[in-house]
């Protein structure tokens, strides 16, 4: 009855098929561009920088938008963090190998031309010029939305209600080695789901996931901001009810974004627009919740448009229980349209002629058994059992022989047939066109409800870092006020705890951290004592502090940080070919030149791929050159005892060590931290502990002794 | 027409389905007990040590039956080595956690009853008390079988011919960490096939590889046997020719232990049989090439039965191209029964008697277009169009009436029907029965056949290992005549290669190894220059040496030895959760608990899991011990410089090193290993290359030369 043109491109990037997407995560299709690489057709005024690289991302199942322009390197940590799955590269752009592994697909050059980019763009932003802040911005946005567009048979993404340009350098910068190792998204064990994301993610609805994990991404570096997000989730603490039935309301949401995506790309069905109106009907709930406990609260409240024009269209429009399919009736209600209703009017009276037919005949006949039916190749048909054939009337037409009885029609039956037919398929055909109406009205309306969407998603999130401030006990950080470069603005925690691992533990041991702004500790201790956990935690204790979050300690002082770097651990990959050792200076170089005063980097065992005395030279070296040039506050964990010596003369760098104690035959950590070096001849004790004969125990331990004579008087004591 | 009880039991143990095996690997079904832990009914004149294990396999593909015993930590490790694909345990053995994962099966603690298991092998061994040296190993070995006979529905194991008993102290012991490190079947890294195994697996046949597989998990002390396997490669070596031909040969044999099997297990089909045949009329051919050139290769030769009897019976009996089912028929040929064939004579006369009527019938009666058919349902007919129905005969009964003509049946083409039907199913049952006494009869044989099938096994293996050799220009390794104490009886090879990496590398650079027995050599050199290849390289020359194969060198005079232990990187398993530092210190027990003054010793990186000088000092204390009390011949790669000190009080302790190279602005492995230690201050160029700050690395390069002023000078050189 309908005809649809299905020109649709289906790839990693564009795909909208629900089972194929994972709902809490946005699946991108990117595109890359650089600054001034385009020089046939460049503009002539145009003076962008080479270095410059344009980055953007379409979201094509939410109609999320975003693009942003950086330096390479800056560029391509955004790249990695966003990780598209399909990905347009612009000319003479020559990317690295991605620690992602996004589809390349070959896209006309011409689309990331400056001109061409700017009039796709203008469809999507009045004066596309003021959306972005470079050419090479302008150039992946037009490329991005051109790929999208041309996915979905070239034609305007309707659902991309707006372009959102944002700056990288106005987020906490967390590359993807940070990322990684700080297990945000991924575990880097077994253990799955032992991430901070999992931890966190007590979202309610797939909107407050995704923006979880947006969050998460990129932490904030504007303290009111940050703030802002404190006071609304400090409020919603203090709310255990509102909380509890937030999470009951939002967990009937429906994912909006993709939902009028859909309905943008005409792709929604009846069901989708009944559940559009479902998750309208709760917004009223929601709002009485929320309260204006804080003025982000406050703000979000107001911006919960309760869409009465569009939930009441839906509802009167669709029936309550629509059919799957959208071209065969039953989807619009009776009493929205005086022509269906008066169609299915007609059919009606025809089905109800029909089903009075049986017991008219039976009377005019005088047969009893006299049947009326239906099948789908004959029609309608009046059955009489071959006994009977005797007493068929005159007008009585034969349709069918069977074995025992024979089927008639009548002309008048014939035609009540036809009209009850005709009226069916004029209903069918009506309710089609008044869907779509109603649909293309919805459509309309996409802005005000991604604006319903976008703050359903905050209040998600905010009301899940609350759930889960209270129940981990969690404690509101205080950040420092003032002069940056004050030299108490370090990092204070107290009390502070790894969120992820604590929940894996029995008897996880909260641990202080007391670093002074620019100061570098350097951790010693045993392999498994808890070094790398420390210094997670303290890391991860920010990252959600600028989140937003609550932190896992018993209170915190913090400053806002520009940065996290993380060089921990690489695993020996003796096999692998590639040089641990060549891979841990790249990422050492990397931190020493990008590192600030406002940056906290971790190191873990930086120089092991090398001999001893080289390792230990450069390591350093390097914490000389954090202490004395960068200027950032430093955790650096290392099995060089020697290098605890670099705390004798500076003042900023001091030292924190693990350690183990020995009980009944045991080694036991002890996963609390103490100032000063460790000292303790651990690894000769679980050598005995092995089974190592003893004679090699004794020699080692004299070994040990001449080497460290200090370390000689506890070695049989509590380990310390 | 045959019934067949179908009650078999499907496990991983059990599989005989040709689909579900591996051709190359045997899959085993193992028992483990324990030495008298069968108190309720043990035998009272058992004096069973309870620290003494039986291990038993029985592969139900091939009826290969191993039965060893030994204490349980050596017990362990060959079960590892041998990896069952399912293991029944006996009574209180409580094993550790394997390396691999068979399926544990519950089976009934009555099977390892020492009086049940010697009943249950007497089916198998005449005198079950001389196969097995323990009640351990009785009860294993019992218990093996007994699960075997229950899985395939507690019938005798025809095709377990014989129960071989070994001890594991008869080869060279490698431990499944050494098999792993050493890469002999699984490689460690992403490169798949790159392993010993895949290097050496030139066979033609699954027999041979099955054969080079045991090999080489199970390599030979026994200096005669040796030198055996070295002089028929060696005379392979000198004849291409007879190689080639071998090899062509070979690749057309089948999987004659496996077929056996079937045969005896009353599985294998006509297929089957013929692929006897076919096999067994290679085995002149492959007589022919065998040669006399060493002892060993004569023997094999006079091994070749080449079966006369069985081949002919085959060859007489089944048709050359059978029929997948065996019980349809056209599996006999004529000939090789009279009834059979008198059968058989009976349906060809009936049928030519049918195919001859319809002629005869068209002449009785004048029509032309009468027709013979016959369908499935009805049987014989004669068929009569509609127009001819007048003129037929009196005889004719109806069968059939279809819509433009009648089929008619006579009573003489009925009697004809059944007289040829029956001859049929009377033949088709009377083949089954002959095809089953035939296989009955070679089943008889089946000791013959699998002494073939070792033949061409073994022939394979040692013409591969003659193939690998010419093709990689490996040398025949000599051993040390006499006195095993002698101080030059070490391990001393010229132009020594990596077998796997050289073929992975356009230019694989040879290098010496001169390790005096029991001597120590320390060897240090940066991550990539080619430590870990050289270690390997020593020991899997060792390996192949004692496997019988030729070695990836120019020359090697070696020592027969009795282990060889790694104890090679394990990964920094840091999310892992289990101390990375007591594994590696338990692998250093075992080691030097274990390790003889006949053992190779692979060591690298002892001691990096806890701080550098309890690191060094047990690395140190374990080296001494080494050298002074166990005399191993050891390679110890480390970062440690300071171990090299250790080289200056004993003279069996010496310094070897890689080094690498700056040229160009990069850094090049010289891969060549040197006498003395490493001295280069390598470390700190390569953080120079990867861009580390110009202060950075002047400042590390400084700290180097204050610790170790002699490397001053070479800083800038070539890196020596």
């Amino acid at each position: 009855l309908v005809d649809r043109a299905v020109t649709q491109l289906i790839t990693p990037g564009t795909v909208v098929d629900e089972e194929l997407l994972d709902a809490g995560r946005a699946t991108y299709l990117g595109a890359v561009a650089r600054g001034g690489g385009d020089a046939e057709s460049r503009d002539s005024d145009a003076e962008d920088d080479t270095d410059t690289y344009g980055l953007a991302v379409v979201d094509v199942s939410t109609g999320e938008c975003l693009v942003t322009g950086a330096d390479r390197a800056l560029a391509l940590e955004e790249l990695e963090r966003l990780a598209p799955a399909e990905l347009v590269v612009g000319p003479d752009c020559d990317l690295p190998d991605l620690s992602f592994d996004p589809m390349e697909t070959p896209f006309e050059p011409g689309a990331f031309d400056a001109d061409a980019a700017r009039e796709t763009l203008s469809a999507y932003a009045p004066r596309p010029d003021a959306v972005v802040e470079s050419d090479a911005e302008l150039r992946a946005v037009g490329a991005a939305l051109a790929y999208a567009e041309y996915a979905q048979g070239d034609s305007t993404l309707e659902y991309v209600t707006r372009v959102t340009r944002f700056d990288p350098r106005e987020f906490l910068q967390l590359d993807a080695t940070a990322i990684r190792s700080l297990e945000l998204f991924e575990s880097r064990s077994a253990r799955a789901g032992s991430t901070l994301f999992s931890v966190l993610d007590e979202t309610a609805c797939a909107l407050g996931r995704r923006r979880l994990e947006a969050w998460l991404r990129r932490p904030l570096v504007d303290r009111d901001e940050i703030e802002a997000r404190l006071d609304a989730v400090d409020a919603l603490c203090d709310d255990a009810l509102a909380r509890a039935d937030l999470r009951e309301h939002l967990s009937s949401v429906y994912d909006l974004e993709r939902l009028v995506a859909r309905v943008s790309r005409e792709r929604a069905d009846a069901r989708d627009l009944r559940s559009l109106k479902t998750t309208l009907d709760r917004v009223p709930k929601v709002r009485e919740e929320v309260g204006t406990g804080s003025d982000l609260l406050a703000d979000l409240r107001d911006s919960l448009d309760e869409l009465e024009d569009v939930r009441d269209l839906v509802g009167d429009a669709i029936v309550s229980d629509p059919p799957q399919e959208i071209t065969e009736g039953g989807v619009i209600a009776d009493g929205f349209d005086a022509e269906l209703d008066d169609i299915r009017g007609t059919a009606e009276a025809g089905r109800e002629w029909v089903s009075n037919l049986e017991a008219r005949e039976q009377e005019r006949t005088g047969i009893d058994s006299l049947e009326v039916g239906y099948n789908q190749v004959h029609g309608y048909y009046i059955e009489v059992t071959n006994p009977n054939l005797d007493r068929v009337p005159d007008d009585y037409r034969r349709r069918q022989t069977l074995k025992n009885s024979e089927r008639f029609y009548t002309p008048e039956l014939k035609e009540r047939e036809d009209e009850i037919l005709r009226a069916s398929d004029r209903a069918d055909a009506l309710e089609y066109d008044l869907f779509c109406e109603v649909r293309a009205d919805v459509a309309t309306e996409s802005a005000r409800i991604q604006a319903v969407a976008d703050a359903l998603a905050d209040l998600d999130v905010l009301r899940t870092l609350a759930d889960v401030a209270v129940a981990n006990d969690y404690a509101r950080p205080e950040f420092h006020a003032g002069d940056p470069t004050d030299e108490h603005g370090g990092i204070h925690i107290d009390g502070g705890r790894h969120p992820v691992v604590e929940r894996a533990q029995d008897e996880f041991v909260p641990n202080p951290a007391d670093l002074p702004r620019g100061s570098v500790a350097l951790v010693t201790g045993p392999n498994m004592s808890g070094k790398s956990t420390y210094m997670r935690q303290v890391a991860l204790g920010c990252v959600l502090a600028q989140v937003g979050s609550f932190v896992p300690a018993a209170s915190a002082r913090l400053p806002v940080l520009d940065r996290v770097f993380t060089r921990i651990g690489a695993s020996d990959d003796i096999a692998g070919g590639q040089s641990t050792f060549m891979r841990e200076m790249s990422e050492l170089t990397e931190i020493l030149h990008n590192a600030t005063g406002d940056s906290l980097v971790l190191l873990d065992e930086v120089g092991r791929g090398t001999s001893t005395a080289d390792g230990l030279a450069i390591a350093r070296a390097a914490t000389e050159f954090l202490h004395d040039e960068v200027g950032a506050t430093t955790l650096f964990a290392t099995h060089y005892h020697d290098l605890t010596d670099a705390a004798d003369d500076r003042e900023g760098v001091f030292n924190l060590h693990f350690t183990a104690a020995r009980r009944d035959g045991e080694v036991t950590f002890l996963h609390s931290v103490a100032d000063g070096p460790s000292s303790s001849s651990y690894g000769v004790e679980v050598a005995q502990l092995a089974g190592v004969p003893a004679s090699v125990v004794a020699r080692a331990r004299d070994l040990v002794d001449e080497t460290d004579p200090e370390s000689a008087d506890d070695t049989e004591g509590d380990g310390v």
